[in-house]
């Protein structure tokens, strides 16, 4: 199996000018006057602008109503910036060392408008924000607008499809290679250049949890030497052209125990009918609810330690999330994992996770490997 | 040359608990109840505990005059957190998916204190806890803690001063490579792999700033075939032993023009004078004065376009800031970057940059090679 897939067009002038637009437009349907957009996915997405490296200098996409985009850059990035595809599309402001960022913000904002800021914005900045204009107010981008990015548009859905498509070429790979006698990092640098040799230009995780690591959802690899019999999850992605891939599967050094059958026989069925679950209108969290009903009959409930799912796109984690009280509608065009798990601590674990999209029809996964239990040497 | 320094003990529980200790004291002393650190340089600082990723899910470590020092952290992320050596130092809590970490960080805080928050905290975290508590406040920690690590103690300077010398022999070496008719980006891949070989465990930057593109002072490294006869600026830097590292010298491929020759020589005089203004008690503007006062009477005071120097420890920008404004006084331990620089659009840039740490008698450079104009071939 090779990289086989096209580089696909980059993103122009005219699609950013679009996003812009329609972030003013949720930001007014939300009852803001706009957006304050710093360094991360919100201004990629907005801009195509990626600081080489993030500082304490301030730069924000002032997005509202009332005037063109403003990219507000430092004077020493502002080549930088003018080199974006994007920044075409706002009227970019520098400020210099040594002057006020806050000051050159305001002049840009309302003294009291009502604004939503990303997520990842520096406390340091907000708060230079809401010092400098007393009266403003603000919101986090996930709590008042989290859907911006939420739903992909046919050249983001191709990304993302091409994306999985060199996870599962990765995950059929790593089923022919020996686990038994090796570490985990040994089988962790084998899935990183299987992602890169399929086209990813970023590996961003690479979780192989043998016998008892696979029971810490969050462990990632480590000098554990998987040993026959093992129980093994596998969770790995990074980014091609941009966008995410995200998949797991659990496999088995040689035969499988009945328990551990059992287990992921629970998994799957968990994960089939979280993915059953999607569907246009219906609220995110009963994706949730569907796999965890799965998992506690089973008696597994108090083993499965997280939430579901969460959306993908320039990030692995973005809204949406599949979790309890998340009572958001999917829409058509979302993205997102359905990931459930059972931990048995000090023993082993077990999740099936598969990148999702909302169609007019229901869920359709991006990742299509079998969800079987395989074996492995 | 090879790689020689000692690698340096780790830090232990009873130094992380000191740092605690001295922190809530500079917190009392500025008038605040406490500080909310995040992950980052200050929660390594304070604990040695790096997450192995950013997500949008709550870390913090509260710091107050009336409780142990207590550490929030996302219940997938505890055993992480638990390894970590300062950790023990602290009083770990959890919260789970899908509780409001607002709440579990608000069970910890006064509801009218008064807290230094890490300047990188996401926004969303910061508006998380003003909306939970109304009556508190928050102040960024540059703002009001702004020296909080800015005084190195013996271990962390013996890092620093390590990481020097490893960029220095760096310097050393590259002097005996070729430039002309390379690409800058291959003279950059030439310093990283010498940062590496001398014991670098990151390479953050790697300046190749050829020619005209010297005179962008944010210039990394392009795809520019580097030229007999041009002015060359490189900059370069990383971590080791988590301490960071950063040098400019700007050489000559072959002979020096007199121009090239005068312009060097009036940043060599500057970055001089700045040393020499190193001093406790003193203003750290006074560096940056001192630095300017000489390219200004040499006539070339537009041309130099951004502060002289910044603070250097776990991370490479960080306070004290050598600029003009900055009137708090430099004391024993600080370290920072004394680099001037001056910047000929579309011609050549000439910078010359060492770490300087401050003495009770003055500034001593932690970076000693040649600060002359070297010729390379």
């Amino acid at each position: 199996m090779t990289a086989t897939a096209a580089v696909p067009a980059p993103f122009t002038r005219d699609d950013y000018a679009a996003r812009m637009r329609r972030a003013v437009d949720a930001a007014r349907a939300a009852g803001l006057d706009g957006l304050l957009v710093t360094p991360g996915p919100d201004l990629v997405w907005l801009t195509g602008y990626r600081p080489t490296a993030l500082t304490e200098r301030l730069t924000a996409l002032v997005l509202t109503a009332d005037r063109e985009p403003t990219l507000l850059v430092p004077t020493l990035e502002r080549p930088d910036a003018e080199a974006a595809e994007g920044a075409a599309a706002a009227t970019l402001v520098d400020w210099t060392d040594g002057a006020d960022p806050y000051a050159a913000a305001s002049a840009l904002l309302r003294p009291d408008g009502r604004y939503a800021v990303s997520d990842s914005a520096w406390a340091m900045h907000l708060l230079g924000l809401q010092a400098a204009l007393p009266a403003s107010r603000y919101h986090a981008m996930t709590a008042r607008l989290p859907m911006l990015r939420a739903v992909k548009d046919a050249d983001e859905l191709a990304r993302l499809d091409a994306a999985a498509r060199a996870a599962d070429a990765t995950y059929e790979e790593i089923l022919g290679v020996r686990f038994a006698g090796r570490r985990e990092t040994e089988v962790a640098a084998d899935l990183a250049d299987l992602l890169r040799g399929f086209g990813h230009e970023q590996v961003d995780f690479t979780v192989v949890g043998s016998g008892p690591n696979g029971a810490n959802p969050h462990h990632e690899a480590g000098e554990r030497v998987i040993e026959p019999g093992d129980c093994v999850v596998l969770d790995f992605g990074g980014l091609m052209s941009g966008y995410g891939s995200d998949t797991s599967r659990t496999v088995c050094v040689g035969e499988p125990t009945d328990e551990v059958r059992e287990v992921h026989e629970v998994v799957r069925q968990a994960q089939q009918a979280g993915v059953a679950a999607v569907r246009p209108g219906v609220a995110c969290q009963e994706v949730d609810r569907a796999a965890r009903r799965v998992i506690a009959e089973a008696g597994y409930g108090e083993r499965f330690i997280h939430r579901t799912g969460h959306g993908i796109g320039l990030t692995t984690h973005e809204p949406p999330y599949m979790i309890e009280g998340e009572e958001r509608p999917m829409v058509p065009g979302m993205c997102f994992s359905v990931e459930p798990g059972v931990y048995l601590p000090g023993r082993f674990g077990v999740r099936i996770e598969d990148i999702v999209t909302v169609t007019e029809d229901g869920g359709r996964r991006l990742n299509t490997t079998n969800r079987g239990l395989r074996t492995v040497a």
